[in-house]
């Protein structure tokens, strides 16, 4: 189908007027070539319809120049806006990006088994997947540079949040506002029910309760699988407790709509009876004033990909690198109420036992 | 680093009790072999740490086995929804999925000129990008097939949704509920301000309303780059105008939650005093009561992978398939009130002029 009139690097090369290893060099945007003659022979490359063969770019250079991306969950805008970073960085440092979804429990099973990316990349990124041990070991068999991308997980060179500090961060927000009773709603995979989403994120609210003297009422912390229904029907079992809280940090934005929606539903007011927070600053929380712990995405993804090349450079960059968050305030959090709310639930009774 | 027992085809051939080219197509999922056999053969090569090399795999079928995906925005739910279902039939069918992503004019630029796919891949999928007939003619040099999911664009073969059809059922459903005035936020591509991001849905809207001999007010019809941002500040315009609109209908749900959040700040309710409805059914509408057009968005990328391995096999697929959309009723949207509400803005003086 395609007219392959063969032009080769020294056809580039020849009418650059440079020699085949500048010509190489420049269209591989190594380093060590002037910025004119990298420009001058990308101008002729491409007016001569030059392609470069992926088979002999890697006799080259023995390398694929490829990256497999391991991502769990493709249909959430955190996965998404952190592989957008990725494939920027990558994609401009001349390397494909193969993507790899193993978002249910077979798919995990599959990849990590059949490991389908062995000998066609050079790297391999984990966006934000806890991998086991014996999927360690797996991925380990490929013998390639391995980095993780969020979900902060310390087998691997990684950029992430610290996850603990942004749940101190909410929880301290909350305290200030004069808080006591505040209820915790984590996520758990829905695939990993055993581990929650990030570790380090229940820890954190313990942390921030404990330093502030607030004894933590175990009722009130509640862990669902991930999801904004899911934190919706986590919110409804909350307002059974006699003693409603007076806050609630969900685990995410979505989640954190969720438990809104249910309080809302009861007849209790956001933020008057009880005010929520999330963790992410999502694009809509923006847009539904929602008060939230806002974490850079994309740019995790912009740094683990830098963090990855200069592994494959055989730099040294830092391997345990942590991105702030900070508290956006909005309209769903305010001063805690005297009195707890009550309208859809009678007044405990404290005459009682 | 990877200790390579170099275990070949032939030894999986000679464990498993079966042929090479049985062993090679339970391996490569081919049809044609038993499920018994496939699961015996493929258990033999996991124990023997079997791994295919891609090169060998490439010259037996003559092809990459790969497929580049082309995407615009990886940061929004409707594309990683749609990358989601295409990756899953694709890797199931043993393709590799390589991204790439051209979201600003550079990146846009840069993949059409450049054409990284070349050689790499036997297939493309443009996801809901609109191509201009240059960028066409550059992907055609490829000579490889295309498919477009997503975004209906008739030069290709495609699985999308009918875009005018979607419009139309939102507006028959304001309609239906009493709406005369009928404001429209049409949504123009970032990086394509010439064009809508889905041609037809500004036409779905003319449709409805001239078959139902419903006027249009020209000035209730605004067009503005994508986002929920962009939405709330063209709802800001339409809240200037001297008759109000009674119901707002938004390019997509992000959008509706933008003209909501204007509508809210302005002092005015949803729905009692404007209606609004998007278009997706967004993870997050539900949570958030709003009423919309639902699409099933990845069905048309699962469908589009299928409708891509047909044509790979020689097959005769239906070209152009259409998914069907329907309106999802929840809280924003109601009757229209008898008379325009108007506690931001004075009453309009029909004395005048």
């Amino acid at each position: 189908m395609n007219s392959s009139k063969t032009v080769g690097l020294a056809d580039v090369a020849r009418e650059a007027g440079v020699s085949l290893a500048t010509a190489s060099r420049a269209l591989n945007s190594a380093y060590g070539v002037a910025a004119t003659t990298r420009e001058r022979v990308a101008e002729v490359a491409r007016r001569l319809e030059y392609v470069a063969s992926p088979e002999a770019s890697r006799l080259a250079t023995g390398a694929t120049r490829s990256v497999a991306l391991v991502v769990p969950h493709l249909d959430r805008w955190y996965f998404g806006e952190m592989v957008g970073g990725l494939e920027e960085v990558l994609r401009e440092a001349g390397h494909d990006v193969l993507l790899y979804h193993v978002g249910d429990p077979e798919g995990r099973h599959a990849f990590f088994e059949h490991l389908p990316a062995r000998r066609k990349v050079d790297a391999v990124v984990v966006v934000a997947v806890p991998v086991t041990d014996h999927e360690r070991r797996r991925l380990e068999l490929m013998g390639v540079t391995i980095v993780a991308a969020g979900g902060q997980d310390a087998t691997y060179p990684y950029v992430s949040i610290d996850d603990a500090a942004a749940v101190r961060q909410a929880t301290e927000h909350l305290l200030r506002l004069g808080h006591r009773r505040i209820a915790m709603i984590t996520a758990v995979d829905p695939d990993r029910t055993d581990q929650p989403v990030h570790r380090g994120r229940t820890r954190g609210f313990y942390e921030a309760m404990v330093r502030a003297d607030v004894p933590v009422d175990e009722e009130l912390v509640v862990a669902t699988t991930w999801g904004g229904v899911q934190a919706a029907e986590a919110m409804e079992n909350l307002l059974s407790i006699r003693e409603l809280p007076t806050a609630v940090l969900a685990h995410s934005d979505e989640m954190a709509l969720g438990a809104m929606r249910t309080i809302r539903r009861a007849g209790l007011r956001v933020p008057e009876d009880i005010s929520v927070i999330g963790i992410d600053d999502h694009p809509l929380a923006e847009l539904v004033d929602l008060t939230t712990v806002r974490q850079p995405v994309r740019d995790q993804g912009l740094q683990a990909a830098h963090l990855l090349l200069a592994l494959l450079r055989g730099q040294k960059p830092n391997l345990a690198q942590k991105l702030p968050t900070r508290v956006v305030v909005r309209s769903t959090t305010t001063t805690a109420r005297e009195k707890q709310p009550s309208p859809a639930h009678p007044a405990p009774d404290t005459t009682s036992h």
